[in-house]
């Protein structure tokens, strides 16, 4: 495959003070497993991660987070008897990149050491599509002005930690000369992992090899002897499993590994690229006229999609992917609201598998609401593995470090709940999946609206529903009364709920009546659940159309937010949490959410006034990294197609040139979610309707064709948008599901 | 040597049930650094620890704690093949004892395979006493009953955690065939150690050695054949340094490995028992007719003498010494006021360090006075590298995960500033060390005079001054008004600083100016003090001769402790935080402790009945470890010889046989502190007036003898008392210090 500068994220030359922001771009995986883009040698302070869903362990302060698995692609090399190293020697050509197309990652190196041997090296690296359990890694070695030693250690180490906390305890390991395998498990959610590993080096002369069985690092050293131009590859075959896969991982690794003897490099390689290609085919996107804009929106599909669980349907993508230790690997309404329409639409297995993950922890929902005096269900605003709340209550105070900041999104943010209930609707009326709505969809849109109709209070002066004292997205603001995006979220949960129980009651008797008995529910709950919707405060001004984001917003202190201009930090930092608080400034556009998600609510006026007036109010570069993508689709709604683009740009380029400066994190799963949704319901302006579909396309200028597929119904939609010279030619087409 | 009953700690059989308890009980070490009786070959969950004197990292919540360094006696044995463990095969005979002669740990284990070959291994280690650099440790393996190969690995693995965390980032390592170095620092503080190793081999035949480069774990792997009763020996010695000793760690290490070439095992296991004799000589204390008393006793004063600084005076001795990880080796008011006193009487250089690491803190002490608002220096009451206050604000609650416990110690527990100017006060009582006194001493005092100067309230509805919102040592009770203890202590301080000025201007003008005039003090500033401490209110009924522990205390609930007999918590678990603090139960004796430090302002009778009232309402078993010393001397005092042995026996035994059930965090330093205490100050009743010193023993009835020395002026004076047909006989010599 050619250098595609359409595919490929690169490096050149090397970059060392962003070290961690490259780490995060170049993560690759295979929606099992991510690891960072480290450096296989390693250097003080990198961040080395391998993340497998699902692999939580317990920590204070933040209860559970993610674990990095002991490290199996590091390599220590030895070039006639000096260790190559970056900071080391010379670097006489550098570069990195990764193939979006299959998830290569590749360095290509020439080194010259301190004593002036000069050597090409080149790493490769992917987990396989094909086979989630299946890791390759490969180096070549040339000699380019000397002959001498070359020398290659690699191993399974298991003393990795998480950010700095060790979470692995080493149970067993044997070693022979080329194949090694470890067993370890964490400390207390006592999960097993086992890795084998199988090393084979072709070229160079006088080979030895010989294993090393140091405890919990078995490593297998081998060294040759190369004349210059001489080329040497060392190829290492991994196989993973976790006690969450299998009863017995060591053997299951074993025999995976067993089963690969034979099978070249290249075929596993070329298994993870037709993988690669069947996967791209449903997903990708096209953008004529725009180079920039095609290969980040590539970049951010792509970490959504080694992010994505393909198996396994008790786990969900974290806020960060598994590119990162940011927020610990927990699960936030970004999934549902943000990345999820992109799976939904292009790739409903994976969609089902993430909302599975909610069925799977509807227990810890109940034990929530439970914990919280309500009935039904009231889903963790930060979810792991169980789906008890997660949320910190309290983190270090960056300011002070012998401080604590009390955390409230675990307490009073509340709207995820409907969230949930919203990505599940949205699953089953575009994908027409009746079934996983009656095996557990209905069942958790009906505990949450349980939740719902507890949690409202009604105020006796006003004689109407309302919601005091929580967080909406927005959350410079906390503590506030009516919520318009939650309030608004609530009404539509419990009409939402109160209509399915009729459909499902009219469509599937004896399903229903089983759902009916199991949670004792009966007639009179849905019709009270109608009642208080119909009385739920939705804040609205008819003459400025403006809906007030809470109570009292509109008396906060307006802010001129261009006087703030070519600021590095977010608003917050800069006014302080109080003071932020104490403006209108907002951290994501809290209503325009709202309008984005219920458009049937609302008209043409009142989505021009809101826009105008919150998008003079949005901290759009430093606040949340949810926020651009969704204000590029309204953007595009009313008009403004070249904000539109200019918000688009922040949010593809959230990571890719790390604009936030946190990309060492993680990825912004959620930025990289809304850019795919700011394609197709922003800029094609895909909309349904009774009848089916239409694209309506605002495109920014300078594009040429915007293409893209959907799934709707069952079948595969392909539209093609092309501008014209007197207008937009639309082109589709569609095939089933297969 | 042989094994001798009053000299030896020894477990036989093993005790896997206790793993945590038995390496603290045999924590190994020689006041630069000790070890953790952690086994060689390792467990799962085990502690292992070598901790070194003042290499602090950062670490959240807790601020700061001492870092466990890289490990340097671990082994991995193979036995024909199998891997030795104590949790497979078959144990046919153990012994483990620790030789408190000379901190030699010793190991004998007989082991039969799982597949049925016995095996006698023998371990060995210790830290050099008489060199604080150099660790050395001996493996002997004896084939039983079969011919086979025997493998051993052994290294320097930096992949070391702390409770979890990793503070070591590696920098370099190199290895050979029998030596190896490794150099690496923590990840905030920056502190740099270095390791070099040397292993040997006796015995055996087709030796094979090898070097095994490892990142991060350089590792020697030997094997030989052996036949039924022939013994391999396999020596290590490891050179230690860190950049706190020497400019260049690594060069340090590898160069006194070179020095040692040539040098025996058993000649650094020579140099190191003529170190220890001389130690005894000075410290050992014997008791006859009970030897169980005279080991518990000899454990305690052990415990206490490997974790003293020998050669640095900027560290001082933890609440748990160096043997384990409580309280993360933060140092507390239990050095100065319960260890210091063995160390100012029988080790006074030893002594010397431990208050200069306070002189070295001082900065640390003036910046917590500043923070608070106050003048002078105020000490923290945890302190670590640097003096700053370090106890932790918030602890995780155990009862709730979701919640965190304030912890206020740091705010306003503030003794321990005059508990440093007592023991300082002491020392140079003791010694006579004008020299400290002026370099240092004076000034200490000074500053934390000027500290309960500002400190102190005045009270114009009682018309004196007094200290409210404090604890005292007693920390059932927090947030109370005049602490005697506190306000006894600050009346003591603020008089004695004044004298010690007036002694100073006297005896040494010029260095009395000096300091006048560098820390800006003129003459009226002593004469506030005392009109300040003239004025300070002192609880005391003259009626019932009773000391209220602190206003309102009287008024508390009394329980009656007899009928929480049997109980295996403390009070303070059984009725709560708040609900203990409701009673008039306290965790140890808090005016008791004030009329041990401060005899001469309180009347027999006053003894008397403060020995009654309290004695009566402490958690003697499950409350502070503090207190059972103390409680053993006052009863001493008032002739209550029996409950003093009683006394005296909970604190012997405190980590010896666990009767907290806590001693897997670590020895309590206090406790052992203040056993020495109870047998010179309780047992013995050692006063010291203007013209000498005099004992005035009561002994338990089935002590036939009680003999130590002390330093007293200079000189050194052996004092053994010997229980006569008519009384006691009291024998004494003395020599000149040399």
């Amino acid at each position: 495959m050619s250098f595609d500068q359409l595919w490929n994220i690169r490096e050149e030359p090397f970059e060392p003070t962003k070290l961690h922001h490259k780490e995060t771009i170049f993560t690759s995986g295979n929606g099992y497993l991510s690891m960072r883009g480290t450096f296989e040698e390693g250097y003080p302070g990198d961040r080395y991660a391998t993340l497998v869903h699902g692999v939580f362990d317990d920590i204070p302060l933040v209860f559970t987070e993610l674990v990095n698995i002991p490290s199996w692609f590091a390599l220590g090399i030895r070039i006639a008897g000096e260790r190559f190293s970056l900071a080391s020697g010379k670097i006489l050509r550098y570069r990195r990149w990764l193939r979006l197309r299959d998830g290569l990652l590749t360095r290509a190196v020439r080194w010259r050491s301190p004593a002036g041997c000069t050597v090409d090296l080149q790493f490769e690296r992917f987990a396989s599509l094909d086979d989630p359990h299946v890791l390759c890694q490969r180096l070549a070695v040339t000699p380019v002005d000397f002959s001498g030693e070359v020398q290659v250690q690699t191993g399974l180490d298991g003393r990795q930690d998480t950010l700095g906390f060790r979470h692995w305890v080493w149970i067993d390991q044997a070693i022979q000369e080329s194949s090694a395998w470890l067993h370890a498990r964490t400390r207390e959610t006592k999960i097993e992992l086992a890795m084998a590993m199988r090393v084979g080096i072709h070229g160079g002369h006088d080979l030895q090899q010989a294993g090393w069985d140091v405890e919990d690092h078995p490593t297998l050293s081998a060294s040759w002897m190369a004349e210059p131009g001489e080329t040497a590859v060392l190829e290492k075959i991994v196989c993973l499993y976790t006690s969450r896969d299998v009863d017995d991982p060591p053997r299951s690794a074993r025999e995976k590994l067993a089963k690969l003897v034979g099978i070249t490099w290249e075929a596993l390689a070329q298994a993870n690229q037709a993988a690669w290609a069947r996967e791209w085919e449903a997903c990708d996107v096209i953008i004529e006229g725009d180079d920039n804009a095609q290969l980040a929106l590539r970049f951010n599909l792509y970490q959504l999609l080694i992010a994505a669980p393909r198996q396994d349907g008790r786990v969900s993508i974290g806020a960060k992917t598994l590119s990162g230790f940011g927020y610990r690997g927990h699960v936030f309404w970004d999934t549902e609201i943000f990345m999820l329409p992109f799976f939904t639409f292009t790739r409903p297995e994976i969609a089902l598998n993430l909302l599975s993950y909610r069925c799977h922890t509807l227990p810890g929902a109940r034990r929530k609401a439970q914990l919280n005096g309500f009935p039904g269900a009231q889903y963790a605003w930060e979810s792991a593995a169980t789906g008890d709340e997660v949320t910190p209550v309290w983190v270090p105070d960056f300011n002070d470090p012998r401080a604590l900041v009390r955390i409230w999104c675990g307490d009073i943010e509340i709207h995820v709940s409907a969230d949930v209930a919203y990505a599940i609707r949205q699953y089953w009326k575009t994908s027409g999946d009746d079934g996983f709505m009656l095996v557990c969809g209905l069942e958790i849109i009906v505990e949450t609206a349980r939740f719902w109709a507890s949690r409202v209070e009604w105020n006796d002066e006003q004689s109407y529903y309302e919601f005091t004292d929580v967080i909406g997205p927005d959350e410079y603001h906390d503590h506030v009364d009516n919520n318009a995006y939650t309030n608004h979220m609530a009404h539509w949960h419990l009409t939402t709920a109160a209509n399915l129980l009729d459909w499902a009651a009219q469509n599937y008797v004896a399903e229903t009546e089983e759902l009916f008995q199991r949670i004792g529910i009966g007639p009179e709950e849905p019709e009270r659940w109608r009642q208080i919707a119909a009385q739920i405060y939705l804040p609205f001004d008819p003459d400025s159309r403006l809906i007030e984001q809470f109570d009292g917003y509109f008396q906060r202190r307006d802010l001129n937010l261009v006087e703030y201009g070519g600021r590095t930090r977010s608003m917050q930092a800069i006014l302080g949490i109080e003071g932020a608080s104490q403006t209108q400034v907002i951290k994501q556009p809290d209503v325009l959410m709202l309008l984005y998600l219920l458009p049937e609510m609302f008209d043409e006026r009142t989505f021009q006034a809101n826009y105008e007036y919150y998008n003079a109010r949005t901290d759009h570069t430093y606040g949340s990294s949810l926020g651009p993508a969704i204000q590029a689709i309204m953007a595009c709604k009313v008009g403004q197609v070249k904000e539109a683009y200019e918000h688009f740009l922040i949010s593809a380029h959230a990571d890719l040139y790390d604009v936030r400066g946190n990309a060492g994190d993680g990825i912004h799963g959620a930025s990289a979610g809304g850019l795919w949704q700011a394609l197709a319901f922003g800029f094609a302006r895909l909309e349904f309707n009774e009848e089916g579909w239409a694209v309506n396309p605002r495109l920014p200028e300078h594009w040429r064709c915007l293409a893209f597929k959907f799934y709707y119904r069952g079948e595969q939609h392909s539209v093609e948008i092309r501008r014209g010279d007197t207008g937009y030619e639309v082109r589709t087409s569609q095939k089933d599901q297969t």
